[in-house]
Formats: structure tokens, C-alpha cells, sequence
């Protein structure tokens, strides 16, 4: 958005198709939650928004789960000087494919999260202090319990659909296992049933990063400060990971920061310092995702959340994801991006198989991008009209 | 190679086949050298190793270019203790691929290396301690330039071949442009004219690990000492570059290390400072190739290598790699591996295309593999007929 775009948009906040300002909320649990690990805090907070009206039933509501980076805020505007709308703003709105008109639609960050909700940044009750590694290791399951108790104090009765990508989507699975009766349409994209050796391979390299940093100090840092080189690092690993080698050749290719500042060529030696500075287009933007994420994330909350998605096998337990599968009762639709190569198509493709071999109704959809796997996030009329058929059906 | 194996090894250690016990050399330039960037140094050092023997005529040598983090022992052991050959020492011997029967095969640590090469922590005769990063900048054609001088001095006439896989191959590119009479044929593997933006960006974190790691001080840390984290996450991420999905699902897939050790699920929180513990074992096995790369290699050479590999490009002074390849007199051999995520096959097979549209004689061989960009280096009977058809014919 432009600036000109949004002196508009300040005008108007709420024009038509924007939700406009939105407001978080917290939801507090004073019952005890027990994690899967079998570790019971007295009780959790989860920061929310909504966007939309709850019918009379209590079932025209729709769940968004978020990704590893991501949080509560997932449409609308904060305040009138917000220049970024939340991070489904795209999908989420009057008349959009998630139709704020119709249907009531919620998102909540994370148990375990960093934004408003019970993560390690929390108070332990226990010594007065953050958690930071104190805190129960979390599972995506200890996630969906959590949303679970949330939803119903909305006076939700029954979802009329869950829907996320990458690790939204696994909570969407998740959901579709745990909570059957309650969960609606599942909407899945971008996702894995458990990931490959490549992305806990991944992941392990962003937390060593963060772990071997000597500002993370065991995990007792204090708030604002801790890790701060080794997320940035984690991140602009992971940011890598999140796009395409296409995308990437488009957006950047070889240009060097030096060809727009209209600059010489780098320094001969780095006696002054900066031969290992910026030089390539790509290297400016890595540092840029870096240094924004370590401003609005932290670091232990990445240590626990990367930790549940490598955790995270649907097939485990129940020996087969067919065998996981058997207690779904929702229709599902499983969209695969042909370019993602965290969470490659056959990744997806298996969820799809599995549901159907378990008798589920399924449908794959296997969409061409070359955005990798961020394509779930971005401008996609293809997926729109996806999402709108299957949510209408 | 296993203990047994190893004991037969060590009672015939130049068994049939075998390079056997080899030694390095240094070559010791006294003459200025000038690199790319107008640096002028007094002279430089090369170590290097040689297995076969020369010819009369000085015209049966081949020259092997070593990838980032190579060096010059690519064959053979250095003791009888040594439980690891070169690197390369599945295609050179007698009888193999490169057959150390009929020709001097020849390879040396790059300039700007940390194996007895003169770089970064050579003594910088200007202040009497290692150069750190007042080292000049060192681009691929300074590493081949530098060979060159070092190849003169052996009584090489002209080679027979020279041959290099991914950095490796880049050497054998740039020799084949800029001593087209001297090089002989040319054998380029997994390799690239010119990096995209997805390798440059995972260059650009692998150094941004290393910069912003207090232990590198500003490039000046003492030898032995620097900033083993930042190398080791950086060893870490480059490494999962160099195989593939497929292959990592194959070796490691979702096991765990406690699956193996028959120990108990790791702790249900991270109290004990266990819980981010190695669980799974590709998690250990990259720990352990970051731990063991710290122990060999040079955090400044890293930096100033990498910088090298992504500045190299050789369509961009000529204006196309058509143009950059007119001078080439040689005959070429490209190979692609189909599971080269780093460099991929379209990035090899432009360089045949270039080659052939140049007017050269070259070959392109695209090899079915899953093992990644590594599958230069591994066992490949495939790849050996390739290569000893192509030396012989």
C-alpha cells in the first residue's frame, strides 16, 4: 500500500471490503491447563480478535489459526496510522472470501505464543518471573485445547470451519482429530501431517542459533533484551525457507544495493569494514526480516514453537495417518503449492489421501505459484474462489 | 570405512587402487601478486599435493579445483592413522577415473584458503600478524590466477584436464577463459556461472552468523579462537544445502536419538535445559558437522570464500556467458545432478547451452541422483565413466 492508498484508507477506515479498526482482547482461563507433557499451569490467557457477528445458533463462526510468525492479528487495522492491515487482511473481510458479512471469524495467538498469550514471556505464578524455559514444552494439541476453551466462551457451539496454513494448518488437523463434533469445515494449505527430516533440520539450525547466542543466558533474559543476533539469524534462514528460488530470481536476482544507491563498486578490502557489507538486493531485505522480527518476537516462544512443529505427527500415535484420521467427521479441503519445497505437495497431497482412504470427504487442490511456501499468504484469486466455494457448498 | 576395513588399509596402505601415504607441499611465490581488486600482496603461498608422476612432456597433469570447504587433499591418507582419504579420493588412484597411472593429478588450497594457503590468517608482512580482514578481497579468477603461477612451476606445459565440482567447477570455468591455451579439458560439475539470489541469500546468513558473533571482533580474533558459533551455524545451514530432501528423509527421516539410545521421551519441559536437546538425529548429525567444521576451518576464509562464490560472474563483464566463453579453446564436460537444489541442472545445463552457442565443443550430462548437491563427491560409477571416457577420448 502507498502512501497514497493509504491517506485514502485513513479517510475511509472502514470502506467497503475492510473490516477497519480492530480491536485485541484477551480471553482468561482461570482452570487449570494441563500440557500433554503432563505439566498443569493454573491457568492461561489467550489475546484474540474477531471480526464480524456471532449469529444466535453460535455457528457461523470461522477459526484462523497462525503460523509460526504469526499472531491474533490477522485482518483490519489497529489505529488510523497502522500502515499494515493484519497478515490474512487479503482473505478476511465484507465480501471477501472469508465474508465477514456471513460469518463470525476469530483468531488467537498461540498458547505459548509471544503476543498476548500465555508463552514463556508470561509471569510464572510460581516465582513471580517470566517462565522463559520454565514453561511446559507445548504441543500443536496444547494449542487447539486451549482455542477450544476460548471458543466456546465466545458462545460458539459448532465452527462452521477452521482454517490456516503451515502451522495454522496443522492446527486445523488437529482440530478436525480432537474436537470432531465442534470443528466444522477444515480448510488446510501449505501444510505437513509431520515434516521431513529437511525442516527439523531447518528449525534446529534457527535454534542453535538462538540457544548458542550467550545473550539468551539459559533462557533468563531479560524482557526486550535476550538473543537478539540469534533470532535474527533464525529468521532470516527460516525467511528463506518461506519462499521460492523463482520468487526469489524475480524479486531480487543479482542486483546490487549499489545499482540503486548509484554507488561504486564495494570497498577493495574490508579494512574499512564494510566488504562484508550489503552488497546484493537480497542481503539488505534478509537483514531487514531479520532485524523487524526480533522487534515484535521472542526468542524463547520461537524455541517452543519450532519445537512443536518438529513434534508435530499426526501418524504416530494412532500408526497410520489413516488410523489418525478416523475420528474426522468434517469435510476438508487440502490445497498444495506447487512451488513450496518447505512443505512440499506430496506433503499436502498425503494429508488429502489419507483422509479419503479413512472415508472422510476430501479434496486436494494443487495450486501452480512460484511464490513457494508463503504463495498460502498472498494475493491469490485462485485460492479466494477455493475457499468461498468450499465454505458456501 | 570400518575398523576392520581400516586395519587392512593400514597393512597394505597402497593397496591396489590406492594413492596411499601422500604428503602436502607448499609452492612459495616470491613475485608480487595483484588481486582483481588492485591489491598488491609480495608473493603468496599454495599447498598443494600431486599423486602420479609427470610426463616428459609436462602434458598428463590434471588439475582438481576444490569446493568451499575443500582443500588440496584429495586423495589419499596422510598417516597410516589417518581413518579418512582425501576427498576425493573415490575417483583419483591408480585405475580410477583419474587415473593416477597415466596422469599427475595436481590440486592446491585456493587463495584466500585456511589450509596452508596464503590467506586471511597468513601473516600480513605490513604489521607481523595474520591479515585477518585487511586480506585483500579474492574473487575465483585470483584463486585460478594464482594456481596458474604455482602450475608453471611444477613444469606443466598444459594441462590435460582440469576438473572441480559447485566452487570447484567455477575455478574450471574461469580457467578455461582465461588460460584457454593452458588448460586442457574442461570438467565442471553441480556448478553455476553465476550464483541466484536463494544461494546468495544463504551465503549472506551463514556470514551474517559469523560478523555478528562477539567472538569474531571485527575479524581480529586470535588464532584457534573466533566465532565457533557463528562458523558452526553457519557449517550447519550450508550443510543441509548440500544434500536433498529426499536424501535426508532417507538417512535420518523423523528418528529419534533417544529411539537408538532406548532412553525415555525427552523431559516434558525444558527445567532441566534439556528439553531443546538433541531429539531427533538429524539434529545431532548437524551438530556434529558444525562442531567438526569449526575444528578445521577458518571463520575469515569462510567469509572472504563465500564473498568469492557469490561475486562470481562470468556472463556479467562479456555481457552474456556466450560472449564471456569466446576465448575457450577446450573441450567441456558440464554435468548436472537432478537433486542439486544449490546449483541446480538449469544452472548447468545454461552453461553447456553457452558453451555450444559460443562455437565450443561441450557436453552436457544431466545425472539422475538423489543425493543432492553433494553427488559430485559421492560414490557415482556413473559419473567416473563420464569422466574417464571424457579424459580418454
Amino acid at each position: 500500500m502507498n502512501d497514497a492508498a493509504l491517506d485514502d484508507f485513513e479517510a475511509a477506515p472502514a470502506e467497503p471490503g475492510e473490516v477497519g479498526i480492530v480491536a485485541p482482547c484477551d480471553y482468561v482461563s482461570a482452570e487449570p491447563f494441563t500440557f500433554d507433557c503432563g505439566i498443569t499451569i493454573p491457568g492461561f490467557t489467550l489475546r484474540y480478535e474477531t471480526y464480524g457477528h456471532l449469529n444466535a445458533a453460535g455457528d457461523n463462526a470461522i477459526l484462523v489459526c497462525h503460523a509460526l510468525s504469526g499472531d491474533h492479528h490477522c485482518a483490519g487495522i489497529h489505529s488510523l496510522s497502522d500502515r499494515k492491515a493484519g497478515w490474512w487482511n487479503n482473505l478476511i473481510g465484507p465480501g471477501k472470501a472469508l465474508d465477514t458479512n456471513r460469518y463470525f471469524v476469530a483468531c488467537a495467538n498461540v498458547l505459548g505464543g509471544c503476543q498476548g498469550s500465555t508463552g514463556p514471556l508470561s509471569t510464572n505464578p510460581a516465582t513471580g518471573r517470566p517462565f522463559g524455559v520454565d514453561f511446559p514444552l507445548v504441543t500443536i494439541r496444547d494449542m487447539v485445547r486451549a482455542q477450544h476453551r476460548w471458543l466456546q466462551s465466545l458462545g460458539i457451539t459448532r465452527l462452521h470451519a477452521t482454517i490456516g496454513g503451515s502451522m495454522g494448518g496443522m492446527q486445523v488437523l488437529q482440530f478436525g482429530v480432537t474436537f470432531p463434533d465442534f470443528v466444522g469445515k477444515l480448510l488446510a494449505f501449505a501444510t505437513t501431517a509431520r515434516e521431513g527430516a529437511q525442516a527439523i533440520a531447518f528449525n534446529e539450525v534457527g535454534r542453535q542459533a538462538i540457544l548458542q547466542d550467550p545473550d539468551w543466558a539459559g533462557g533468563n533474559y531479560p524482557i526486550g533484551g535476550g538473543p537478539r543476533v540469534g533470532l535474527a539469524i533464525a529468521r532470516m534462514m527460516a525467511h528463506i525457507t518461506y519462499l521460492s528460488d523463482a520468487s526469489m530470481a524475480r524479486k531480487f536476482g543479482r542486483r546490487q544495493v549499489s545499482e540503486r544507491r548509484n554507488a561504486p563498486h564495494p570497498p577493495a578490502s574490508p579494512k574499512s569494514g564494510h566488504a562484508f557489507d550489503v552488497q546484493f538486493e537480497v542481503e539488505s531485505y534478509l537483514r531487514y526480516q531479520g532485524q523487524s522480527f526480533i522487534n515484535r518476537f521472542d526468542a524463547n516462544s520461537y524455541l517452543y514453537i519450532s519445537r512443536a512443529l518438529d513434534q508435530f505427527d499426526l501418524a504416530a500415535e494412532a500408526g497410520s495417518l489413516e488410523a489418525a484420521f478416523a475420528p474426522v467427521t468434517a469435510e476438508s479441503l487440502i490445497v498444495g503449492f506447487t512451488s513450496d519445497w518447505l512443505f512440499p505437495t506430496d506433503q499436502n497431497r498425503a494429508i488429502a489421501t489419507a483422509l479419503l482412504r479413512a472415508g472422510k470427504r476430501a479434496s486436494y487442490a494443487e495450486l501452480a505459484t512460484d511464490l513457494g511456501h508463503d504463495s498460502f499468504l498472498l494475493e491469490s484469486p485462485e485460492l479466494y474462489d477455493l475457499v468461498r466455494d468450499f465454505l458456501a457448498a
